[in-house]
């Protein structure tokens, strides 16, 4: 079921388009003025070290916008493992667009495949430990949001909000003469029907939350055994009153640490460098590649 | 003169109005609702970690663009050395706004202030080594070209081409029937004034370059005493023909490996990993800081 | 002669495009991930009550541009008349994006189809007292000027300027220390060729415009005794000095009214409601509907 | 707290940004060539009928976007309710820019304030019946959807999801080979911490998509005896199960029978009509008012 | 009346706006690094050729877009007669952000000026034969209708239509099975009030297109004695039937042939030329000139 | 090699989209309703008088965008030399927007064509006294820059500078505090690899610039001889020194006397009047043209 880690097509035709510009303008590619305009090529995408694949089209749409008539065919997908080696796909055409679109296809499939490669690493840590799910966050590069965030999907992760829009975040900041209890309940007559997430930094304020109806929790920089009592609290409160939340344990969790935290039995774990510090995934496009190899 | 690290002021612009849209689409920020619009707060932007300042004018840009009332000064400027625990600047305004705009202020900081902070470390390892340039390259985020690159001067870093339009590379893929000597002849006709790069792989293509009047020569994937190799030989070309080449090396070159290929005399060393891979800077904004101490 | 009816491509494009954002952004269609993305299907839009029909560029469009392999096919077309339960046009393709594009050529279809229908209306019961013809105004919804526009026209109605530009139409707040007269012959002089429209709230300010030479004239807020004695002074001129001017009255007509009004002779009856007030005509989509019926 | 009534700003900025253009290209305003471009005068927003107010911060960013110095100043403010006669506030600077902003200024407030007084006339009416809150749907004008989703909340409603990506509905269509618990539970797992909202037809549909854990259902096109059923059972899943759900009408219910089915007991009556076929609030400007009375 | 000749702001906000990218991509002004940030300076339009001039908003808004800081005051406004030598207006500011923007600025007032003032040119050597006012084409520079349509006016020409929206030109292409008067009551029909225009090759063909109603006939490719009883013929048209329409004379009238068609008593002459083919005015910037002077 | 005439795809999508837009808004084109839309034509593009060719990129777009059916073949492509008569071209298809398209379709080619046309002739002229190219400079109509540069190709000219961020021209207002060899020092250092370009009004300019490693100079307002001494002395730095510079002549050079300026050795002559007062070259569609012929 591919279409879970697919971005909506106007986000990859919008940040396809503005990357193009911005490599080309303002006299276009000055070195494909050297080649013949009609000697064509086959070019294969590379996988150079092993991760997990995210923004192939992306990559498919920077070549449809330079030359609609090259062809380009994946053997690997969005939310595939690649390992050193592997062939990712081919493009097909005429070599002068192959070469102006060349970079610009990389740099997303490198970047969003990085992106998955972090997060894939992340939730087999997780993995190892317990049965956490691992959200990312809003600390996206500008401007790829949804692109880094079906990425981070392609990873094995799970998205938390997309933005200020969807959900509604309460944080200490909020609660300016406002107690907890009640921001969740203005909250949830405001925006009935949305989830209401709130953050805490001690159990007391994880029970208060939970009793006016908040939708999750978000403990705050604790260390696995605080963590540990909060889920046990809150397991009583859903056995004496019913109420249920979902509980997110954030800061400063690492791939050293994250086992231990998803052992604790909270649901996630939400880790900010996903996003906003993935490195590249080195994927190369071996131009004059031998398609029949 | 800081200037020199100021990106335009129209991608500043483009790049925050798509980095708010994205955040705020489609309803707004359901949780500013709890808030009385009237309050008012001083926050302060503080450095979690050492490193280099880059993005101050993308921050500014978020807050006017939310509420153009809230005021933003800084005490550290793009191009500066932070430590940790540094304050690097104020906002000063209405609440509400402030928490609407701080995600996306944080996330050009940090992204852009992780480049210039990467570079600078790369900067002052090659400086350990000898005089040569730490140049950046187009592997880049989609999209944030033009920032990055000013963050690469913020970091000490020189900006190689800006994109396929400003000066002529001349890769293995473009010489199709034609040899060295031929190419760049034929770019220095076409593309008169403009910088002609050539690629090379080894030194007798580097010497057919320089002979044939090339601007620069990269040269590719090769150990230092290969490269100290070549130095020498376009030292002799030099004196010989007068010609003169900027020697560029590229290619799996390390923080640890910089300082060595440094001291070979070459002019430029182009590090991919500066904005393709650099961990964002942790820069935080302390909500409510009190801004008289 | 169905292009009379059709609005500018590039309006639609535009249109649909920021719709389709709107309903998308930033994370996609989160439901489609739970459907098997090869399933297709067949699905019939269907009229849910009697109407005019406009709007089928647009609905096309938003399949289009979600996917460019639907295939849509139309059994009517803008400006058809829409009998209850009526099949309206054909979607084929895959299940998923069908259902991602759904509501949003619903809206257009349903909204453009309001305004054609209620404007048919409109007509029909001016026939019933004479032979004016029923004009829109700029009072239209933001951002979709050209496409409600063009839906009036499917209706049967005609466009009245299509904005502040095509057409000089001087009300009294453009008459500060210049009369009618003045104002009129400077238009002309101005803006020759354009047609020049006079607002009038009394028979003298009529027949100052036409002897001045306006194109046409507004009779506001009038009712249908002084409408016909403005008839009667506008032939008398006609006959006099062959000036002619199109007579249109505005202000205040119902449906009750307006056949009254169209037996008076004049030209025009424009009517706001058309474009700012109309309820949507119920157009639905049947999925999995059998195409061989 | 009046920011819960405000869109956000990039969206009223677009929005009226496209409907400028839309009135002025490509000449410009014709008619404003008779004018004296030094002539200020003060000019009244005036309500010529009662209802709700919205969209005064489109009005106030049409006269700002065609002249900065244009001042706008407000008596009544979105969500106020205005009785007809009220002054709504006051536009004071140069005639010209006046007359050229006027009439995309008042379709902005006619038609939101249409949006938030219909709104207002269902809340009214449903309060009457109990305590259900009033939600809007996706049936929204297209481009318009940020800002009627604003008016709808300036007229005492609530806003049901805001597109396809902020919850996940899941409806007949996608239920193609899934049950409705799975169909959840898949949902519940991709999508974690967000509203799984569930379509039933039938009491048995809604008790297994609260038992699976689904946020909401929709209880579509019942009446209000089945509709006291459903409310009954769940009722008794949430004392037996500790589940919860919000249960949300839907389907024909109009201003008459509102009152029956807010008395059900449900959470959530979602009304269409509010936002596609709202009829205009018949607002005013009048130029040269004396503002001193 | 200054208003008359400005183009609406939207246009030259998005002009300039594409103007200052195209200069500045991707890297911004490289030799502004050599300038201290802080150091101030005047500088004086100043008209190096005599003319007459449009486009000051354009170049005001440069400015301000690069920086809102710097302020430009104008002594001559669009529309003004230049001599050689003449102060046209002074810019105050920041020398760096100054010379970023000189040249957009300049590029506008060189171009607009130079369509005004072989305007102008045109103007007055028909004024030498008679009464014809000269109307400018559709013959416009691609993506500055909307500025070249002001220019035009500012050099004293009148505007044809704007575009192919707003008045109906009825070409012989356009007469594929239909005559001269059923297309002409056709178009009048489908847009009434509308500048109904037929293009004539012939003097029965002008007489067709007068008696079925055309407001305007354009009399193509003829020489002055054919115009000549072409007046003559809509002269007594005009006396017997009491219809007027205006005279358009089009096709290869040159600066010295002007006069005579002026002469003929026809109501206008449209000239290609004055947008499609005007050279620049040579207005320069002359940076740190003495303000006290 | 056709490509080296070519402007990137993305600038004439973008040019094309906007001069639609501007003939089309806001209600399409009005006379196109007089016409069948299933009748179809076959339209020839006509060479009205000798020059060269450029912009049939973007003609081809128009009709792309107004109707993808429509097929436009080329008999001649840009950088041709076309004699009057000439077939350039074929558009078939529908005939109404063929008619929509003409004349967007046209004023490209005229303009473009206008400009490759001066182009030839200057670079004609210069060829009969020497070997300087002709330059074109940033004196371009604001918006098509990207359009015009690639003219300047196909007329057999060369680029200069693509803008502000391509390359550093320091000229005598960069010179505040620093001397010549400071500031071109300081950008080599700062801008290393990019061309460095200077400004000389007098030989020791010129001779103070190479020394300290100029790229370029550009020669303002000197006369030929003077123009021989610095082609003197520049060869003599070029001998004892081994440093070389392109020496460009700028500055009131005329059809006249470029011949005399290239024969005085110089690399480049720069001409502004080729893209900012170009005349267009008239190339007409005839519509309904007969194939066979």
């Amino acid at each position: 079921m591919t279409t879970y880690f697919d971005p909506p097509r106007f986000a990859v035709r919008e940040a396809v388009s503005r990357a193009l510009a911005e490599d080309l303008a303002p006299l276009g590619d000055l070195a494909a003025s050297l080649l013949d305009p009609e000697t064509t090529t086959a070019a294969r995408f590379d996988a150079r070290e092993a991760g997990r694949l995210a923004g192939t089209l992306c990559a498919e749409e920077a070549f449809a916008q330079i030359d609609p008539r090259i062809e380009v065919s994946w053997v690997l997908r969005d939310g595939d493992v690649v390992e050193q080696g592997d062939t990712i796909g081919w493009v097909r055409g005429r070599l002068a667009p192959i070469l102006t679109a060349e970079r610009t296809a990389l740099n997303f499939l490198g970047h969003l495949s990085g992106v998955a490669s972090l997060t894939a690493t992340y939730v087999e840590a997780a993995a190892a430990g317990g049965s956490a799910q691992v959200w990312d966050t809003r600390k996206t590069t500008p401007g790829l949001r949804t692109l880094e965030k079906a990425a981070v999907r392609a990873g094995g992760g799970r998205n938390h909000r997309g933005n200020l829009s969807d959900w509604a975040m309460i944080k200490d900041n909020h609660l300016t003469g406002l107690g907890i209890s009640d921001a969740v309940r203005r909250c949830l007559d405001l925006w009935p029907g949305r989830t209401v997430h709130v953050e805490c930094d001690r159990i007391e304020q994880m029970v208060e939350a939970i009793r006016a109806g908040a939708t999750a929790v978000l403990l705050d920089n604790m260390d696995p055994p605080e963590i540990v009592e909060c889920v046990a609290a809150a397991r009583r409160l859903e056995s004496e009153e019913g109420r249920r939340a979902l509980l997110e344990v954030s800061g400063n969790v690492t791939l050293e640490t994250i086992a231990a935290y998803s052992a604790t039995g909270v649901d996630h774990i939400s880790i900010g460098r996903m996003t906003k510090s993935a490195p590249t995934l080195d994927i190369g496009l071996d131009i004059g590649a031998d398609p029949s190899i």
